[in-house]
């Protein structure tokens, strides 16, 4: 399996992100992505390439423009008012209040995004951008004939939504690829997330659209980040009716029922005929992993890969979350070789 | 003129709030109310007395139950999970996102929150309600037949809404104080809030409502907190429309032009015939405050003062803002001496 690789996430780096009232330092470090690639190199899994170069066009085919011009020039507007340290928001929209754009950066964040733990960085409209850029390469090869592709993408991107960021990702890196996949003419594009996390921002982008399936499995939201999305009832609405699934799980979760759900989620992958599978690619549902709950073991994430491989399909691996950064490189890479001696 | 006050308020002393991307000493810290105490002492404005106590009756009159219960209980369950450590947020709803509240401290503090500014502490439970209990003392007081009563609240509220805290504050004593003078037998209230900022915890709380006018002067929310509510089109809904006049004002703006949106609020509020009055009194339009843009000199807070006393009716100062600590008490004492000289 190829592997696409940007050095250019290593821009991403931010200092510091709120979490138990303190800022700490970034859960997200380019680390992580530097360990995943070690591994694919250790175990052999294929060649590693650089990506190409897409533009902005097929970012604006799934966000919006004030978003991405927002994102390109956040950083300077930033260091403008407040000098050169991380950017973070400050406040957000109460209910009842107004999503009208501000003029003021302060204002701006708080518009586009959802939490105080995704710092804009003086790298990060690079890093965002060549990330975006890794998944469409995986995504062309996999269009032109190859089986599956691995899109070590970093930053992740499922948390983003059309017009807005949190959660450690900017662009909606799987978003983007399902969408290439459609305009490159897949007829029907599955995404399937198996990050510890709800994939709200994916959710988001494709809820009203019958030609992308949409299944994650996650921590439930009444336990876990992002906490106001990734319940059971939200199967689609209009033409995408049906064409949503999730499966909150609860904390504590093991290999057993995680498997229930995701054999489920694989059959109603199944029953939607996709042409394309695009996988959010998050091994955060590790039993180490320090800001997740479930109990999944090393071992377990061969079994994910072998399954998703029964389906048949082109298949796009995106990189999404992980934070036991020691053991990112062997799990992610347990999916990718399970999925090739399927 | 009698002022309220509670010793209680120190209890309320945040670590840190976030802001320019990093967690910084509370500008809203308890020197504030010490430092307006001893001005109106020293000005020899009158008695100092301390509250009586409302209990949660009065709170849930403009607050709802799971909010209050909500406050009640936040920092225990934070400790339980966190620790001994300031409690902020760490992330809010994105645009589609569910309204439903989670069942952890970290989810229900984003369900109920707007910034990443107000840090629950051990003693901030004890430190609200007693100030609202001085709003609610002062109210008594002037329903009681007093023209006028000085209201020394600290936290501050007029952020606050129905259910949500935020910008310093948790309950909205003013809010609260304007409920209680149409519980004790006014027909109608005026509430007039000359903080810097926007009072959108008051405007949500009434903005349906014909029986309590609100007009606020503050920053614009293109360009200042809370961001995303304040403009001038914002005139109340249903039974409310017409009771909601606000004045968003630019960065830079000096006495001349304040004047005239002061001038237009008070003839506003004489229209609408009110028989009482609450002031949310910050003080934050000063020259010299660190977070704010207006031009306010001292001498100009008697004129407020004196103008707010033209109207001759009971009349409830709350006080809310003022983070240029060392004139805090200069600041808000001319108002109430610039009113009792009228």
């Amino acid at each position: 399996m190829i592997t696409i690789f940007s050095e250019d996430h290593r821009l991403q780096d931010g200092k510091a992100e709120l979490i138990d009232g303190k800022l700490v330092p970034c859960f997200e470090m380019p680390k992580r992505a530097e360990i995943v690639r070690a591994r694919v190199a250790e175990v052999g899994l294929g060649d590693i390439e650089g990506p190409l170069h897409f533009g902005r066009e097929p970012l604006l085919r799934v966000h919006k423009p004030e978003f991405v011009s927002f994102l390109e020039t956040a950083w300077d507007e930033w260091k403008r008012e407040h000098g050169d340290y991380d950017a973070l928001p400050l406040n957000w929209l109460a209910p009842g209040m107004r999503r009208k754009l501000p003029e003021r950066i302060d204002g701006k964040m708080g518009y586009f995004s959802f939490d105080a733990g995704t710092p804009i960085t003086a790298g990060t409209w690079r890093a965002i951008t060549a990330s975006a850029n890794v998944a469409l390469t995986g995504q062309a090869r996999v269009a032109k004939g190859e089986r599956a592709v691995f899109a070590l993408c970093r930053p992740p991107g499922h948390h983003a939504g059309s017009d807005f960021y949190g959660g450690y990702c900017f662009f909606n890196n799987a978003a983007i690829a399902a969408q290439a996949f459609r305009d490159s003419g897949a007829k029907k594009v599955a995404v399937l997330d198996v990050d510890y996390h709800h994939g709200n921002g994916t959710q988001e982008i494709f809820y009203s659209r019958g030609d992308v399936f949409f299944a994650s499995l996650h921590g439930h939201p009444a336990q876990e980040y992002p906490y106001f999305l990734g319940y059971e009832d939200e199967t689609g609405e209009g033409a995408g009716e049906g064409c949503n699934a999730n499966y909150p799980l609860r904390w504590g979760t093991g290999w057993d029922d995680y498997e229930t759900a995701l054999d489920d989620a694989i059959a109603k992958t199944r029953r939607f005929k996709p042409d394309a599978l695009v996988i959010s690619l998050g091994v955060d549902t590790f039993r180490q992993d320090p800001i997740s709950k479930f109990k999944l073991d090393s071992p377990d994430y061969l079994q994910i890969g072998r399954k998703i491989a029964a389906l048949k399909l082109p298949t796009l691996f995106v990189m999404e979350g992980g934070y036991a950064v020691e053991e990112i490189g062997i799990n992610a890479v347990n999916v990718l070789t399970g999925f090739e001696e399927a």
